[in-house]
């Protein structure tokens, strides 16, 4: 899996991959990443790459012409290209979205700044839109690597242990429940006693009721398409 | 505002404030952060600062002494000190969040790794928990990052342009419309006629329907409580 992030600021990015999961996961061949810069791109002489928003409007936006050349660069060097933009108005990224995608070969991620980009570039060349919350943020870098992240532990390696992937929330619509290590007691606080007791299928039992008061507690949206009561 | 990050990893985080608009809003002063990190406050002789989950599950799971003692000195160091925790499973973070925590003081940001926190440590310490999103990451670094971006942005000063925090997705209950620059055909895509005309009410209205129309498609739930047909 290769990811194209598209950004004007490539140092807001680059450095999440120096270090822990995802560092390891480039050194081991599971995933690779490379960078493209429209500032490269723009016939602009002074190598901008925004303007003015057309019918008012306060701020500046991405113009096409230097994403229109730089993505084409990329899909002429990529036949696999699935390009992404991550967007404050789009559908929501989720987790089903993030192990779909880990299957793919190639996935292009184009960070818009300033106001935002000309919805041209959208049309011409979104494979698909994502937003990944309801709050606004200063560029496009953030949301990239949320979902090159996300995306990238679900690829097939890049988490060592599989099992890992199971039990976690979102993975089958339940917030995760409490989880405790030892000690028992730590400074008055004692953990939830069944789950030192080795009945397994008991506990099995008190944590998915435990995950379905939390879900219905944080996320009640979650639960409602299902039968639980 | 001062950012007080508590993680494993600060070389995840502190990169993202070394370009851009972060960057600027650390050298003009209107935000600071600092760091630190649980390993500096382990008692284990290996300096681990993960345990066994009780109760069985795969993986390891931050365990309380090191967060609880590294806590205590920010909580005593910074008696403004306001603590969330990014999680999987809590609410969900929004931009009325964003707005309402760019007023404080100190906001102090735990993020987890492993399989995540012992529950012990989030019932004493948290403030508020939140979820950036539906999806699961390796780490709670980039939600840290994303929810440190987007309440800045609301910090008074940070942003230079006071307007381009109004007409916004999520800031009225709406996405945005699309948004356009010159040139007004580029490629043989042309931009919405009507933005060119300069009949500044006229585009406003259209602005507000193409708003409706995104939000419908792409948001619905944000727009069921709103008295729009």
């Amino acid at each position: 899996m290769k990811f194209t992030f598209v950004t004007l600021f490539p140092n807001l990015i680059e450095p999440y991959f120096y270090d822990s999961i995802l560092k390891r996961a480039v050194e081991d061949n599971f995933i690779s990443y490379e960078f493209y810069n429209p500032r490269n791109y723009t016939e602009n002489k002074h190598k901008k790459t925004d303007k003015q928003m057309v019918g008012g409007g306060a701020g500046m936006l991405m113009t096409p012409q230097p994403l229109f050349d730089c993505l084409d660069e990329i899909k002429i060097k990529n036949p696999d290209a699935y390009i992404i933009f991550p967007l404050a108005a789009a559908k929501p990224f989720n987790q089903k979205d993030a192990k779909r995608l880990a299957k793919k070969k190639n996935i292009v991620i184009v960070s818009g700044r300033y106001e935002g980009i000309d919805e041209r570039v959208i049309e011409k060349y979104a494979n698909e839109v994502f937003s990944i919350g309801e709050y606004i943020l200063t560029g496009g870098e953030l949301p990239s690597l949320v979902m090159a992240d996300a995306i990238s532990r679900n690829v097939q390696g890049v988490l060592g242990n599989a099992d890992s992937l199971v039990m976690e929330s979102y993975e089958n619509n339940l917030l995760e429940a409490p989880s405790f290590t030892k000690p028992e007691n730590f400074q008055k606080l004692s953990i939830v006693k069944e789950f030192l007791k080795g009945n397994h299928s008991k506990i099995a039992d008190l944590k998915n009721n435990l995950a379905i008061c939390k879900t219905k507690y944080y996320r009640p949206g979650l639960i409602t398409n299902k039968k639980i009561k």
